[in-house]
């Protein structure tokens, strides 16, 4: 059960309105690797967890701390969106290209849906969806995806800094670097001791079912001579890294057999 | 430029045919995580890709190797609907439970708008789509990713393992298995590099921008006493974790001003 | 089974191109709550409907009309997209700046992929889709959506109206404004004859089967005090509405067991 | 700022396993109505909430529940998959029709995706998108959405009530009922006061603007004679309801130029 | 401006009801080449033409035609729905694998989410939506699309035949045969005149543009064989096609540069 | 099995760059009928294919060289992007109209999401999804809509071209129209060639079951007079088109049956 305070985590108000940086702002709101996206991956690896209790409170604060997250953009992009305006005249647009770039380059449906407020939408306008969520009910696999989902947050946010001048913009981008910083770290404490007892592999435990013939051998499909650099190297779990530089098709040519002639399939 | 070679790269046939496994194989093909991900991922990230032909070219064998794998798994999927019928009637289904189980199970849209063959869609039938796919022009977070969708997809294998008893669907499974192996330890491998030169933040040279008094706390959001076992240890950046039992709310209450009343924002 | 007549219902036609707002009345057409969602609900309500005849042909009557707004939106967006060039030098950009706000602002996909005619998609060019439509068979639920489905699509048309000047455009939204009016109206009547015979909650007779101490209590998740106010008012259906300050979490720390070892979720 | 109890808000504990009924929840975790929809709608509209604090108290009060319920609904759908099978033969399922139905009826995604517990999808296996939230800035329009959010919910909760005898599920879904009804009769509240303020039809103020001439006419688009049944009722706002047997097609034959011979539209 | 009728284009009533059939119809109506794609896409190319009225009256006569096809197909569901159970005890699955068939079977939503009446998905729950549609501007290109959505369509609706036995489908499904044979054959007369006027390689007149010299090569990628069987046979514009047994890579291997180091591309 | 040469199969390099271009050519990789649409297309057919190896070999060489052209249009946009700007100034928006259209409507995920590379979306973002492709098992329906493919991707190409005038996208496009002249031939002939072997309509063999009288008429919808110019007109299988003024509505008002009242479907 959650219960919400009225103060936002951190500060989340800009020096003034900017409403091509608020359509910016919404794929940290709802882009594939936004705030919603880690909110609902943590809260529903959180909740599907059955096992240590250190692992499954660590996501469920995470998930936790990342809906104030969703809260503090989702304001600043309201902010930014004050007093946007409705219409601008052939005049106006003629004598300000400032003005101009901002009528065009703003979000459309920012006034027109949302009366000048956020959506849950990236900047093109595509809807946040579940597709960019991941549970697979194992850590490992899972606290990798964690630390992606921040790598990849924490590099847009880089980038959302330098598309800004605004200082209140920038505060807010400072101390969500900050936040992605530690969530990197955490997932990556969570997933080296996870590592640690069930092996760098993901699943474990499939290495005497697998083909293992295969399991350490760089194939070159190319006439690029770049991967050949991994040979020899020595591989996370103790093996060599081996190289073929002409990897066989060693399947056969498929050839399988016509459907029913009730599906209609003509094939020639 | 590609070029193609009748043969596949390693054996895709089953024993017999098994609509239910057909379905289930479509997670392999069309899923969030299945081979096109990682084929549209991987291109796309040694396309754009700027710097070193080493990892450009690793990404592109790669990319290279996952087509065929969507045209192993799209073969074996054509294999177990061989022969899958059309109909079946209530006196046939009452008969056997196990054939009703297959015209109940079995995804409808494999015979009717694709007549026995395979589709592009994941086990429920939505359609694959580019939301599942990282290019970010950053390779340490790409080189993360690529480990996390390799290490999603060799768990969702592991699983069609368990799912069937075919020997000739398992054969493949277990090619598909030892490959992930490898390019999970080549993408950590690439990963540790591009570690080693960029830092283990992603992404890099931001830690004098980033408030930095948040970025190594580990904040409470719960009555959950789990996320404390990580305080003092120590972080992959070398600095240790601290624990911040009651996380203030930092940020003040937020009050944004209405809209331009044409837009007929109406709010009490 | 349904006729048309080539004439429109009423004048589409404005006083002069402007592929901006084309691009704008896309929302009308294929947003959320456009007209092709008016006119997929209402005609799917009404196919579906097994009931009063009074109530079916209403909304045959009006999905049927939906279709004549489509068919009037669609035409307004091809004149506004009359003449819209295809490409502008940047000697011509530097030179105008509405020209560049128009080259920049517009739709770059009326030009690329409809050649200057109208999409199916909203003004972000995201595809319209059946997931905005809602058909359940319930009609007191269904009058309901019907009334926010104009309440909605009225809104939009009125910051439609103030986003342009041309009279030709501003003359068939007071037409849709008016018909917005009729159907919103229509819809509140339907929806207050099935609350009268069915009851204002939706679905009647549940009330024995649901757990009813918690059936008229605001509970209080925040420190703010906002939703105290509506303590002691009386709610629709003749309680008074009570105020919980402090709601218990009921329902135990939940601990679901492992999965099957062979799904290989690894959870620390 | 949020934060998290381990303690559900109410029972959320099955009787026995029964992934049927997991697969049928998940329309309320990740359905069009689901609680997700309810969540984010509601954290939406009261975080750009403007005005009146006792409504946006209100929407964030209800919007904080609401991730209650879907923790509960997805701790549910854990439960009920406890110890679901991943491989099931053939000779169990032609001497077991009741778990032939399982093995083909359950969600394939349930286990190959997420090891068995739950996903943010609808039944059918499609993500849960931001199509399905609703934020426009106009409180009357969003609480009257508000109020159709709880009763198709309410409406699909009384249907799974139905389609289980599991008295522990049952239990949580009378509590669900309950809270429906609670939230549909509080945003019944709002609304009611927001449109004594603002007016029935949304949004007010166009009236002058509109063609009013249409503004109350039912237009008769079909030989069902059903709507004319509404002719003479008095409608919310107080004027009566005409009835246009045969409504004109005003508007004239649309004749648009063709576009620039580059975009190559050929037309005849 | 459209008018309705109540009486359908054709019989669409079922011998008896069967869920698993009205599941499979949901392809006719919410599919990728359903009759809704066939509705929305002659409709919009309709009102987007700007030429001949014989071209523009074919595909509204035919669009208007396919909203009556749209609701037969609808009606037919809602019939074979009727009577649809809402549970089924596990004594009463045993009993009957039939019953089982049908209870894992059929979509899950007809009864959750609509009430046991159609949707507007395909058969696995899949929302229909306009990135099915197309609308180019040019009505040589437009017409080869809608004889292609006959096509499949076509396909779809004999599969489906031999899907069923029951006589009342059937009788449907003959008509739409018979409907959909006319659509391929008009749309390819107008193909055909479209192509006599403009030529058949669409768009007309790039030909003098184009690298002319690529122009009717049959370029192998691959060690198959067959596609060299088209060398010298006269293509429909009257030239020979030819063979490149190995066709060259002309492109030089590109070099793109990094970005602004403020994006932060780390690329090795 | 597939291979990889670093050199591009043709030049893909403009003059400079040019970041609305680039945002134009997305449609032309990640669009409703881009070139990835035509990989996966041929390639799923060509897979799928178990007839004739002249066809299925013609879709696998055509299918390998679009990886080739979606490599082209990849590399093309990451050129267009060189040097694009993070971030402008009001002032120099003010002083350059044409900076302040590039900044405004350039995509802002291009930058963004992937560091002024290429994405595999559509100019709006949209994300390509499977729901473009088509692989039916029927030859003659695939070949169809093989040509429509190359028909509305080269009408796309060709407007691409008008709308630049850099020397390097047009060569790379005159390259792209040759070979989709080629590939629309190619496919016709290979569409011919079975419409000879299997009838012109799809799917043959299914004259004697439809309801023949139905299959040559050209049905009014409407007060248009411009289909019946049809009439009379030989078509493509030999029958004359019959023109039926006033079709009537054969099929009987629908009367369904309410549902089971747990439904809780209330309709008046």
């Amino acid at each position: 059960m959650f219960r919400h305070t009225r103060k936002l985590q951190y500060n989340a108000k800009p020096d003034r309105p900017d409403p091509l940086m608020a359509r910016r702002l919404q794929e940290a709101l709802g882009g594939q690797w936004g705030e919603t996206t880690g909110m609902m991956s943590y809260l529903s690896q959180g909740w599907s967890s059955t096992g240590d209790e250190k692992y499954k409170d660590l996501l469920l604060d995470t998930g936790t701390e990342e809906i104030g997250h969703v809260e503090m953009i989702s304001t600043m992009i309201g902010y930014l969106l004050e007093g946007a305006p409705i219409h601008a005249s052939e005049a106006e647009l003629k004598n300000d290209p400032s003005l101009a770039a901002m009528m065009s380059g703003m979000d459309p449906e920012h006034g027109l849906v949302h009366g000048m407020t956020a959506s849950l939408n990236n900047p093109n306008g595509a809807a946040w969806n579940a597709g960019y969520v991941t549970s697979s009910g194992n850590l490992v696999a899972d606290m990798r995806f964690n630390v992606v989902r921040e790598s990849e947050a924490r590099l847009q946010v880089s980038r959302l800094y330098y598309m800004t001048k605004d200082e209140g913009v920038r505060d807010m981008l400072k101390f969500l670097l900050a936040r992605e910083t530690q969530h990197q770290l955490q997932f990556m404490e969570a997933q080296k001791e996870l590592e640690d007892k069930y092996g760098v592999i993901v699943p474990g435990d499939m290495g005497d079912i697998e083909h293992s013939q295969f399991a350490h051998t760089i194939m070159n499909f190319s006439d690029g001579e770049g991967s050949r650099e991994f040979e020899g190297k020595v591989a996370k779990d103790g093996h060599k890294f081996e190289y073929q530089e002409n990897p066989e098709a060693m399947g056969g040519v498929p050839k399988t057999k016509p459907a029913d002639p009730r599906f209609k399939n003509n094939q020639g």
